[in-house]
């Protein structure tokens, strides 16, 4: 069968079969058991199909099947189909989503992948460490040298921009990426360590992908979308695009107006792992369940899971963000695996001697995990982890 | 000053001040109670700003201004600035939004509006009248026109495709593009009434302006497009390409997902009124206080009122839809006036006598509501109406 396969949570209680049945039908051939035999036969490619209903009392959980045969093969129609007049339809969450095998051959999926991401920076055996700007908005050029090179020098893998950083007079997108890739590049003569710089990519969306190639052209190294601001399909666009060929890191803005209700929307394990990794998200960013601003721990293992499970997609990189300090990260690696990215903005810059010496803590704090060493004991050696675990404090 | 308003609705208590303060600094600037004076003298134009605070015991209310110096002036910079980060940070939702009116003037607004579509179908005096193709997945082009015929001789408006309806290989866009013009043609040299059809303008995103263009050199004459499946970005381009020129007719699908909870997302009157009208939407389509896949009324109220109201542009056609047959056209009138479109799948197609006698009912019912007569006096002499009235009911 090619199809896509949705399910939905539903309160619990009526006649949920029938509620199932109007679903597949309403969605797809629209009538059914008064149709004439002929039409039924005509229609009977068409027609979806309820899969399975369940109600353990609390919640109602509808899955249905819809034949490919209705949608052209782009997220916008399986959107529109799976969840397009249904989001509208009183309490209904869609919360997985899934693809036979030819419909999922239709998408992309990351050009990079983890695998490919640690081939350009030359990292195969660690959690990477990422970084960002901070405050960059009214500053310029020199602020963002200063910034990028500090980041770079105490040791992280990836430096990104704020997703709230568009393109401005002050540090335009061009200039960002052309002194990016010249200060990169200085640091990986001065210490043999390459890095990369994901630059957001803004504006209006018939310009994205001709400004993406020239990125690519002055020396990009990878690039940021704020994915649902635009759309999922725009990302594909890019991700497909043999002149981009980039890593791609999607930022989840606008996606809580989508996943943070309990009872409408969509769930973050669909939205930011699903389907962002088949339109082909290298990196996803996603709320870590230890700050301020949180999800629970299940919904974030939900995402890093669709991120990484065997599909035919190359698997994306989790990269939790958020309230992560260098005292986390034993518990970061016992949570996500060493295939994530830590992604850290106040643990970084906050760091009492600077955000090189913040940098510099997260790796020893992650080369402490790695040997199975307590953080508190390896901070006698090193300075840089000593006062990061004294500032924002952290498990043995 | 040039700037974006925005107000969020969130839970009451707590220091409403200190939440408003956080939000606008976090989304700018990012700190300034510590920042040296001649710092806050360069970012003091790029720093967000607390209007008003507001807590009734049951909600708090907070109204943030964002300087535009600090985003580009579309929408996905917009959004990603007001409720990016935002919406993934707890409980709050995104219930209101203005633009200062520089920053208005950077979006296109209708192109053709409630006057335009008025002008190109000659009806000035009444709400229009709008039917929908009914099951059409799985049919040929043969049952096309046929539907396509029998709505639009029976005195509609406008036909639009069912947003499920995307490209396909028994009824192509190319091919309905193409047969629609030929049977609008036709139905006007019967009738002399022109009458619009909204082709589903689905696909991949970059291809989008091209098949657009395409439409239009063979004559469509109107756009449906499912907006929140692509980005409002997309929409905004098609409404401003020279070559299109074409009414678009935006659908709501998917945008229950960000709309329907009361405490998170995107209020309806900002995503399906402001922000439609804003990207150039001509007709916006939203369900209707009376159906199955109803709204509240206030909510209705609140986006017919964003699309219509006093601004820098066009306004925009409100078209309530779902649970619409004729005995309603006297609540459609008293709740959304004459310049509304009165959109009916099964309040067409379910007539006894068949759709185009469906179509001719509402009509009959417009004429007795703008005629001061009751429903049930017109249908003494009106057949349609009669049986329309006594298959749904209807006051008076």
């Amino acid at each position: 069968m090619s199809d896509v396969t949705a399910t939905y949570l539903v309160p619990s209680g009526g006649d949920l079969h029938k509620k199932a049945e109007n679903i597949a039908l309403g969605l797809t051939v629209g009538s059914w058991t008064n149709l004439p035999t002929l039409e039924k036969q005509q229609l009977h490619k068409h027609k979806g199909v309820v899969v399975d209903v369940q109600d353990d009392g609390q919640n109602g959980i509808l899955t249905v099947r819809y034949p490919s045969a209705n949608f052209s093969h782009d997220i916008p129609a399986i959107l529109t189909t799976v969840f397009g007049k249904l989001s509208l339809d009183g309490t209904i969450k869609l919360i997985d989503l899934s693809f036979s095998e030819d419909v999922a051959r239709q998408f992309p999926g990351p050009s990079f992948g983890i695998e490919g991401i640690r081939e350009l920076i030359g990292v195969y055996d660690r959690p990477l460490v990422m970084s960002i700007f901070k405050g960059m908005i009214g500053k310029g050029l020199d602020e963002f040298e200063q910034q990028l090179y500090a980041q770079a020098c105490g040791g992280v893998d990836l430096v990104k921009d704020d997703e709230i950083l568009f393109d401005n007079p002050l540090t335009p997108f061009e200039e960002r990426v052309k002194r990016g890739k010249r200060i990169l590049d200085q640091v990986e003569q001065e210490t043999g360590k390459r890095v990369l710089y994901a630059v957001n990519l803004s504006g209006r969306t018939y310009e994205l992908r001709e400004k993406a190639r020239q990125a690519k052209q002055l020396g990009a190294s990878a690039l940021l979308l704020n994915v649902f601001a635009y759309g999922l399909d725009v990302l594909q666009a890019l991700a497909e695009d043999p002149d981009i060929q980039l890593p791609i890191m999607a930022h989840p803005a606008v996606s809580g107006a989508l996943t943070a209700s309990d009872q409408y929307g969509i769930s973050n394990k669909v939205l930011l792992g699903t389907l962002l990794r088949a339109a082909g998200a290298d990196l996803v960013l996603f709320p870590s369940p230890y700050g301020n601003v949180a999800l629970k721990k299940n919904e974030t293992i939900a995402i890093a899971s669709a991120l990484t499970e065997s599909t035919v997609y190359r698997p994306s990189f989790p990269v939790p963000s958020a309230g992560i300090h260098p005292g986390l990260v034993p518990q970061l690696v016992e949570d996500f695996g060493k295939d994530a990215v830590i992604n850290a903005g106040g643990g970084v810059h906050g760091h009492p001697h600077g955000a090189a010496a913040g940098a510099t803590a997260f790796r020893q704090a992650i080369d402490a995990v790695l040997t199975n060493s307590q953080l508190t004991d390896a901070a006698y050696k090193k300075t840089e982890l000593a006062a990061a675990l004294e500032q924002w404090g952290g498990k043995g």
